[in-house]
């Protein structure tokens, strides 16, 4: 089969690789319907964390089942299932709190990288989620929008404890920034700003439900939003890079007492502990618990009530992957989709 | 009046004081009838917040209402009342939320220093709560403590979000850690350890509700509290130390998804972003909203509910607040009250 391998920074390859085979009697087996590019996968492609050696890529994925281990119960060959980053195995404490990100026998979700014709998914029951049929054509990008991005702007919202009556400040217009708003206005944000400074995003932003566009960052940023809330700042704030700048503009435009969901995966952030004492804010986030909310948000996709697909501007064939990394890394697409 | 004045590192002297007078409409003087010594005090006694002229000493206290001015409604003359370290209007929108200690007036509570015959007290009607006669002299103490101590380790409980069922770790066996062990045991937690090696202060702990001592630190004290809870952590865990060993312990000591409430004063605590966003835990903290809780433990310590005035351990008067600071930065004591 075919499948994307990163030999190096910068150096991205479709090679023929193995099908790969049950291992474990949890594991299943997908072909993959769809997969996509991860502003995560930049940092190896940027030279940022070192790749020893080839890696396949690609942890997004909707596939159809092509076998399944003898354990495995809850979805049957010929489903189509959406999965997440992590597996999890659904039934420890951990997981049964929400926390599938850490689940006490978590491991990589796409075992042999998704950007790929077929993949192992381990404990698989726990991992993934059946959709009601055959889903339309139309519905895969927001299906595949689940497995990741979606569901990590959706448990940003949830962390920074969005809901009715709120105003939500969003720092970040990737698609999990831009994903985030969507998650805020269907958890019923009365006001929602999003920070961007790039028009087409700021445009796709209204439509998933912003309110106001604030263009300015750091202090500046943080400034504006206490302008546009009476001089408190946000009562929830959606945060989505995961740099020092971001971090501190997501602390500093939040009232006391107000929400900080994170979910950039931080890369050399250290956090002032005294700023942070004296700033009351509440903090949480870390690795989205995907898998907590795939059985809700499969359902607003299916019945066409939110349309998180929009975040792929780009859709290439998978032996094209090439060309997609490229693209997002010059900023020219938000969000790359790969289907054959 | 007497009052007690920092007149440097180590030099605390009780000197003749002019009679705080009534400055805005708001304020309130009180007749002192008790303060104590905070461990924040003890920063500038050993030099480690600058001290640059004499400093009136002294946040803590309960008294009686010697004169209003004109626009006080709520305490009359007379009236025994409880305080708080901050002055808060609590009708602001961030007062409302339970943020009192963030409130957009916010200034010290006891402006002209506590630990004195008399003290104005800026915004009462937001800031002081009345009891509801005069205490008997057993309960003073307790009422005191409610000042403070106990409503900081109370909203470290809060802010860790114990609860019936779950499992609470403890760091820092001061006052305000031992009454996060009795807060615990108020708002139902079903396991309560506490993390103390000395004796007279885990005896204390059992008496407020500590269900386990552990006696290890730093990384020691964390692996302990993962064998007591199954591997997984504390659902919740006060941190009332602030240092950068104890916020660490803290975090590390608490499973995916769980709280953290932290209320030790950070003096160069450094989070590193990418263990916190790993850890999945929520964090919480800064200081203590006290006047939240004002009311709901007075009513405890007035039906004698609870008894959180055993954490102070010697009683002095104030001419002798020097031997205090002295038994407090010795360790000899854990709490001094000074009543005459």
């Amino acid at each position: 089969m075919r499948g994307v391998v990163m030999c190096g920074p910068g150096d991205v390859r479709v090679e023929e690789r193995e099908v790969p085979q049950l291992v474990a009697p949890t594991d299943a087996i997908l072909k993959v319907v769809a997969s996509c590019i991860c502003g995560s996968d930049l940092w190896p492609y940027r030279g940022a964390d070192a790749t020893a050696e080839p890696t396949p890529m690609g942890h997004e994925y909707v596939g159809i089942v092509e076998a399944v281990g003898a354990d495995v119960k809850n979805v049957t060959v010929g489903d189509f299932v959406v999965g997440s980053f992590f597996a999890s195995d659904n039934t420890c404490e951990i997981c049964r709190s929400g926390y599938q990100t850490h689940c006490v026998q978590r491991q990589p979700g796409a075992a042999t990288g998704a950007q790929a014709e077929y993949l192992r998914v381990p404990l698989a029951d726990g991992t993934l989620v059946a959709t009601p049929g055959m889903p339309d054509a139309d519905l895969v990008p927001s299906l595949l929008a689940a497995s990741d991005v979606l569901g990590t702007g959706w448990f940003a919202a949830v962390a920074a404890e969005v809901g009715p009556g709120k105003t939500v400040a969003v720092v970040g217009d990737g698609a999990v920034g831009l994903l985030g708003v969507l998650a805020a206005k269907q958890l019923g944000a009365e006001r929602i700003i999003a920070m961007s400074r790039h028009a087409d995003r700021q445009a796709l932003a209204r439509e998933f439900g912003a309110t106001d566009i604030v263009t300015e960052r750091g202090d500046e940023g943080v400034a504006r939003i206490k302008e546009l809330t009476g001089g408190l700042g946000a009562h929830s704030t959606i945060e989505a890079v995961g740099t020092q700048e971001s971090m501190m503009q997501a602390i500093r435009a939040t009232r006391p007492g107000g929400h900080v969901g994170y979910v950039g995966v931080s890369h050399d952030v250290s956090l002032p502990g005294q700023e942070l004492f004296f700033s009351g804010v509440h903090l949480h986030g870390g690795p989205a618990p995907v898998r907590r909310f795939l059985p809700e948000l499969i359902d607003l996709i299916w019945t066409r009530q939110i349309d998180p697909g929009k975040v792929f501007d780009l859709t290439l064939p998978l032996d094209q992957a090439a060309d997609g990394y490229r693209a997002m890394d010059d900023r020219t697409a938000i969000k790359v989709l790969l289907q054959d």
